[in-house]
């Protein structure tokens, strides 16, 4: 791959404005750092999020914008510290790719909570340069926020485990709801909630799938928790006896630590969980979006960019 | 005091309708039985919920209704199996004189939470017969719902601890915010906020006092918690990402245990914690209601009924 100080051309495919159609884009990564990783990228499943931000949903958008945050790739070539990784691996991305490092959350091994973090795309890094995510050839990412995928585990599903499957994990732990035998609902069976069905399923839980939120809550038992995971721009509303009464908790999630991706992983791969998608090529993502804003995929899309022609 | 098989007459001051207007009220209380503890009424304390009660806000109002439900008084006779309390014994009741006792909330020491608790006032008790609350010559109530008030503690000092004192221990207890040094908000500085100030004081928190609810949800940290402890029965609303990113929650408590209960009347007394109250007579009481909702109290009214004419 030549020099770590050699700047390098890849292409991806980007928005370009608030439509969020995405064409060809190519772009220069930076050198790969004494703590970065270069990684060829395999395959990227697509959340539901890449919709809120290609289409600048949530008014923070910056374009050309190259989405992707469920990222697996194979390492090409690793900075002079790096320990964790060698050429030849297969590892996985996620949604941040940078944290401060000294705060409470960070030093707490929960730093996607930490408020300097920098989302794997439409994000500045440390460089000042645009963050681009993993629809795209290759990705260079500080070994921190690179998992390794474990071995015998297909690529392609391990690329949704990377946001769906922590995200529901991560609350799963957190909450110590993890020992088998809870009686759980999961609302919405999209990407993160088929996930969440798999995932609780094989911790020994007895799931059950519903849609409307308010009502539900009153089914919660003495000291339930509802945990939201997924971004509602609509308010939700309730009234306090709802949630007193029963020493009840709404609380959130939000993904979940690299420490919880690598014990997911390690845990689906115990279980032999895989998650269910459909895998396409990249001059169909475009289509893939569109299908997805109407809820038509069972249940994740993961882009096969290995195996596409990227430039055109 | 008779026979425990003797019915009793006591009068106490009542709602008749939903103007919320109280007057004298003669009705008979059971017999004392096994598990009885036939207390003579000292002091009874005004809760904001009474208001809320006699008014029939909560459209579940039954009439004639004694409310109150912060009371001290005084053993005056106690059943064949009551073993906590003897004659003469300086005790408290609050919100609960009843519940399954086979539920597991019933079981874990938290019967609060049992869906079969049976309110102090404007309740059915397992005899078929009203219950009726503190602002009357005497109640009589089963031994498990009766505390003992610490030998030293003033009863009027004593009565607003029995729900507004327990209404902030318990999740402060349960929650784990015990150990000293937090940094914690209290939002509205009623009787039962300043109570809240006070414990969270006297364990060694920072402690804010501050009113509206939702731009606050912002400054809590990651992992902090809304707890809500009043009813309010105009619904709150929030947006997901506001608990998400911070993995905030928003949850509720519902006064307290018995166990917690007398747990934190022996905190109280050990501290030296009083609560700040105007103390009055019965013939005051519908005034004390006017000006309660009006906020118009430093910070509980508790009415001294031992000391008042109750038949006119």
């Amino acid at each position: 791959m030549g020099s770590l100080e050699v700047e390098r051309k890849t292409t991806g495919w980007a928005a370009k404005d608030p439509s969020g159609i995405l064409s060809p884009y190519t772009y220069t990564l930076r050198s790969t750092g004494p703590e970065d990783v270069f990684v060829k990228v395999t395959c990227c499943g697509i959340c539901h999020t890449d919709i809120h931000q290609i289409k600048n949903d949530l008014g923070m958008s910056n374009y050309p914008m190259v989405p992707g945050h469920e990222v697996v790739g194979e390492v090409v070539e690793v900075g002079s510290g790096v320990t964790k990784f060698t050429a030849g691996d297969v590892v996985g991305v996620g949604c941040i790719v940078g944290c401060c490092g000294n705060c409470r959350p960070c030093k707490s091994d929960i730093e996607q909570y930490c408020n300097k973090k920098i989302w794997s795309y439409n994000d500045v890094y440390t460089d000042g340069k645009p963050t681009q995510g993993g629809f795209a050839g290759a990705m260079v990412v500080n070994q921190k926020f690179v998992v390794k995928i474990p071995d015998g585990m297909a690529a392609e599903q391990a690329a949704p485990l990377l946001c769906a499957g922590v995200t529901v994990y991560s609350p799963l732990n957190h909450f110590g709801l993890k020992t088998s035998g809870l009686r759980g609902g999961i609302l919405g069976l999209g990407g993160v909630g088929h996930m969440g069905v798999k995932i609780a399923k094989a911790m020994g839980h007895h799931v059950t799938v519903f849609h409307p939120l308010v009502p539900y809550l009153s089914l919660l038992k003495v000291d339930g928790k509802l945990i939201l995971m997924g971004v509602i721009n609509t308010p939700l509303e309730f009234i306090t006896p709802v949630v007193m009464l029963g020493r009840k908790s709404i609380t959130g999630s939000f993904v979940g630590s690299i420490k919880e991706t690598e014990e997911m992983l390690q845990f689906c791969k115990e279980k032999d969980l895989t998650s269910t998608i459909e895998v396409v090529k990249m001059d169909y993502i475009n289509t893939a979006f569109e299908r997805l804003e109407k809820n038509d995929v069972r249940y994740r899309f993961v882009v096969d960019v290995a195996g596409s022609e990227l430039d055109h």
